[in-house]
Protein backbone atom coordinates (compact mmCIF):
# COMPACT_ATOMS: atom_id res chain seq x y z
CA UNK A 1 0.00 0.00 0.00
CA UNK A 2 1.24 3.33 -1.07
CA UNK A 3 1.93 5.50 1.63
CA UNK A 4 3.56 8.85 1.79
CA UNK A 5 4.75 8.99 5.22
CA UNK A 6 6.61 6.15 7.28
CA UNK A 7 4.28 6.45 10.06
CA UNK A 8 0.98 6.37 7.97
CA UNK A 9 2.04 2.46 7.32
CA UNK A 10 0.60 -0.15 10.10
CA UNK A 11 2.19 -2.11 12.64
CA UNK A 12 1.90 -4.86 10.03
CA UNK A 13 2.80 -3.21 6.98
CA UNK A 14 5.96 -1.90 8.82
CA UNK A 15 6.95 -5.17 9.86
CA UNK A 16 6.49 -6.24 6.20
CA UNK A 17 8.76 -3.89 4.74
CA UNK A 18 11.54 -4.05 7.08
CA UNK A 19 11.83 -8.02 6.72
CA UNK A 20 11.82 -7.81 3.39
CA UNK A 21 14.80 -5.14 3.64
CA UNK A 22 16.24 -7.69 5.47
CA UNK A 23 16.33 -10.55 3.55
CA UNK A 24 16.86 -8.03 -0.13
CA UNK A 25 20.25 -6.56 1.74
CA UNK A 26 21.15 -10.04 2.96
CA UNK A 27 21.33 -11.08 -0.43
CA UNK A 28 22.20 -8.16 -2.63
CA UNK A 29 25.67 -8.24 -0.07
CA UNK A 30 26.28 -11.86 -0.98
CA UNK A 31 25.78 -10.75 -4.85
CA UNK A 32 27.99 -7.81 -4.92
CA UNK A 33 30.50 -9.28 -2.56
CA UNK A 34 30.39 -6.53 -0.17
CA UNK A 35 30.75 -6.28 3.74
CA UNK A 36 28.24 -3.55 5.03
CA UNK A 37 24.98 -2.06 3.69
CA UNK A 38 23.74 0.74 4.31
CA UNK A 39 19.51 1.60 4.71
CA UNK A 40 17.63 4.87 4.32
CA UNK A 41 14.49 6.64 4.11
CA UNK A 42 13.94 9.95 2.81
CA UNK A 43 10.50 10.24 4.93
CA UNK A 44 9.20 13.62 3.37
CA UNK A 45 10.20 15.94 1.16
CA UNK A 46 12.53 18.21 3.46
CA UNK A 47 14.48 15.06 3.96
CA UNK A 48 14.91 14.77 0.30
CA UNK A 49 12.31 11.98 -0.30
CA UNK A 50 11.38 13.17 -4.32
CA UNK A 51 9.26 10.13 -5.20
CA UNK A 52 6.56 10.84 -2.90
CA UNK A 53 5.57 7.37 -0.93
CA UNK A 54 7.83 5.33 1.33
CA UNK A 55 10.17 3.46 -0.12
CA UNK A 56 13.85 2.02 1.23
CA UNK A 57 17.34 2.89 -0.19
CA UNK A 58 19.41 -0.61 0.70
CA UNK A 59 23.25 -0.15 -0.82
CA UNK A 60 25.76 -2.86 -0.55
CA UNK A 61 28.86 -1.25 0.48
CA UNK A 62 32.39 -2.05 0.39
CA UNK A 63 35.94 -0.74 1.48
CA UNK A 64 37.11 2.62 -0.46
CA UNK A 65 33.54 2.22 -2.65
CA UNK A 66 33.40 5.87 -1.60
CA UNK A 67 36.49 8.44 -1.10
CA UNK A 68 34.01 9.71 2.15
CA UNK A 69 31.51 7.38 3.05
CA UNK A 70 28.80 9.55 2.70
CA UNK A 71 29.06 10.70 -0.73
CA UNK A 72 27.07 7.61 -0.79
CA UNK A 73 23.82 9.53 0.30
CA UNK A 74 24.47 12.55 -2.63
CA UNK A 75 24.35 9.38 -4.81
CA UNK A 76 21.00 8.25 -3.42
CA UNK A 77 19.72 12.22 -4.62
CA UNK A 78 21.44 12.54 -7.57
CA UNK A 79 18.51 13.24 -9.37
CA UNK A 80 18.02 16.49 -7.68
CA UNK A 81 19.47 19.30 -10.04
CA UNK A 82 21.10 21.29 -7.24
CA UNK A 83 23.20 18.37 -6.38
CA UNK A 84 23.76 17.43 -10.33
CA UNK A 85 25.66 20.92 -10.19
CA UNK A 86 27.54 20.88 -7.44
CA UNK A 87 29.63 17.11 -7.13
CA UNK A 88 31.73 15.49 -8.91
CA UNK A 89 29.87 12.56 -8.12
CA UNK A 90 27.44 13.16 -10.02
CA UNK A 91 29.17 14.70 -13.41
CA UNK A 92 30.43 10.95 -13.60
CA UNK A 93 27.31 9.41 -12.47
CA UNK A 94 25.46 8.54 -15.76
CA UNK A 95 21.55 7.41 -15.67
CA UNK A 96 20.76 3.84 -16.65
CA UNK A 97 18.32 3.02 -19.18
CA UNK A 98 14.85 1.88 -18.42
CA UNK A 99 16.40 -1.80 -20.47
CA UNK A 100 19.54 -1.21 -18.05
CA UNK A 101 17.18 -2.01 -14.80
CA UNK A 102 14.50 -3.86 -16.36
CA UNK A 103 17.64 -6.51 -16.61
CA UNK A 104 19.30 -5.54 -13.11
CA UNK A 105 16.00 -6.35 -11.69
CA UNK A 106 15.79 -9.58 -13.17
CA UNK A 107 19.72 -10.58 -11.94
CA UNK A 108 17.79 -9.90 -8.31
CA UNK A 109 14.34 -11.56 -8.90
CA UNK A 110 16.68 -14.63 -9.57
CA UNK A 111 18.32 -14.43 -6.36
CA UNK A 112 14.62 -14.97 -4.46
CA UNK A 113 13.75 -18.10 -6.97
CA UNK B 1 19.34 -7.56 22.16
CA UNK B 2 22.58 -6.45 20.63
CA UNK B 3 24.01 -7.63 17.72
CA UNK B 4 26.13 -6.20 15.13
CA UNK B 5 24.52 -6.65 12.19
CA UNK B 6 21.00 -5.80 10.93
CA UNK B 7 20.09 -9.27 9.63
CA UNK B 8 21.46 -10.60 12.85
CA UNK B 9 17.78 -9.29 14.55
CA UNK B 10 14.87 -11.74 14.56
CA UNK B 11 11.78 -10.82 12.76
CA UNK B 12 10.37 -9.97 16.28
CA UNK B 13 13.27 -7.83 17.01
CA UNK B 14 13.20 -5.89 13.47
CA UNK B 15 9.74 -5.55 14.12
CA UNK B 16 9.82 -4.17 17.56
CA UNK B 17 13.22 -2.13 16.40
CA UNK B 18 10.79 -0.14 13.48
CA UNK B 19 7.81 0.49 15.31
CA UNK B 20 9.70 2.24 18.17
CA UNK B 21 11.46 3.90 15.87
CA UNK B 22 8.41 4.78 13.80
CA UNK B 23 7.38 6.38 17.49
CA UNK B 24 9.98 7.86 18.41
CA UNK B 25 10.22 9.49 15.04
CA UNK B 26 6.57 11.16 14.94
CA UNK B 27 7.30 12.57 18.26
CA UNK B 28 10.57 14.27 17.32
CA UNK B 29 9.11 15.58 14.46
CA UNK B 30 6.38 16.98 16.36
CA UNK B 31 8.91 18.64 19.28
CA UNK B 32 11.25 19.89 16.73
CA UNK B 33 8.68 21.23 14.62
CA UNK B 34 9.69 19.77 11.84
CA UNK B 35 8.53 18.22 8.68
CA UNK B 36 10.56 15.13 7.34
CA UNK B 37 12.32 12.90 8.56
CA UNK B 38 15.63 11.18 8.05
CA UNK B 39 16.02 7.20 8.78
CA UNK B 40 19.46 5.63 8.97
CA UNK B 41 21.36 2.19 9.66
CA UNK B 42 24.94 2.14 8.89
CA UNK B 43 25.02 -1.49 8.95
CA UNK B 44 28.62 -2.30 9.09
CA UNK B 45 31.52 -0.46 9.60
CA UNK B 46 31.84 0.26 5.29
CA UNK B 47 28.23 1.70 5.78
CA UNK B 48 29.95 4.41 8.77
CA UNK B 49 28.82 2.22 11.63
CA UNK B 50 31.42 3.63 14.40
CA UNK B 51 29.25 1.81 17.11
CA UNK B 52 29.86 -2.36 16.65
CA UNK B 53 25.85 -2.84 17.51
CA UNK B 54 22.44 -2.36 15.09
CA UNK B 55 21.35 1.56 16.24
CA UNK B 56 18.73 3.36 13.65
CA UNK B 57 19.57 7.53 13.35
CA UNK B 58 16.20 8.93 13.30
CA UNK B 59 16.98 13.08 12.33
CA UNK B 60 13.95 15.91 12.20
CA UNK B 61 14.18 17.55 8.95
CA UNK B 62 13.27 20.83 8.21
CA UNK B 63 13.31 23.25 4.79
CA UNK B 64 16.80 24.97 4.55
CA UNK B 65 18.25 22.68 7.75
CA UNK B 66 21.68 21.80 5.85
CA UNK B 67 22.79 23.85 2.54
CA UNK B 68 22.68 20.92 0.70
CA UNK B 69 20.39 17.79 1.81
CA UNK B 70 22.63 14.91 2.00
CA UNK B 71 25.43 17.23 4.46
CA UNK B 72 22.97 15.17 7.44
CA UNK B 73 24.44 12.24 6.96
CA UNK B 74 27.91 14.05 7.35
CA UNK B 75 26.72 15.20 10.28
CA UNK B 76 25.71 11.55 11.38
CA UNK B 77 29.72 10.81 10.76
CA UNK B 78 30.76 13.55 12.56
CA UNK B 79 33.30 11.82 14.77
CA UNK B 80 35.15 10.31 11.87
CA UNK B 81 38.40 12.08 11.67
CA UNK B 82 38.69 12.47 8.13
CA UNK B 83 35.09 13.81 7.91
CA UNK B 84 36.12 16.13 11.01
CA UNK B 85 39.11 17.94 8.69
CA UNK B 86 37.48 17.69 5.58
CA UNK B 87 33.93 19.47 6.11
CA UNK B 88 33.13 22.92 6.95
CA UNK B 89 29.63 21.34 8.46
CA UNK B 90 32.11 19.69 11.21
CA UNK B 91 34.32 22.69 12.56
CA UNK B 92 31.39 24.46 13.51
CA UNK B 93 30.09 21.26 15.17
CA UNK B 94 30.80 21.10 18.61
CA UNK B 95 30.52 17.88 20.76
CA UNK B 96 27.47 17.63 23.52
CA UNK B 97 28.70 17.18 26.88
CA UNK B 98 27.25 14.18 28.74
CA UNK B 99 25.03 16.65 31.01
CA UNK B 100 23.88 18.35 27.74
CA UNK B 101 22.87 14.74 26.11
CA UNK B 102 21.25 13.43 29.63
CA UNK B 103 18.80 16.62 29.25
CA UNK B 104 18.11 15.89 26.05
CA UNK B 105 17.04 12.00 26.64
CA UNK B 106 14.94 13.25 29.71
CA UNK B 107 13.32 16.11 27.31
CA UNK B 108 12.27 13.51 25.09
CA UNK B 109 11.26 10.88 27.59
CA UNK B 110 8.68 13.04 28.46
CA UNK B 111 7.26 12.62 25.30
CA UNK B 112 6.56 9.14 26.11
CA UNK B 113 4.70 9.69 29.48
Amino acid sequence: REVKRFVDLTADETHDLWLTAQKVGGRLESLHKASSLTFAIQDGPQAGQTVPHVHIHILPRKSGDFEKNDEIYDAIDVKENELKQQLDLDKERKDRSLEEMAQEANEYRKLFS
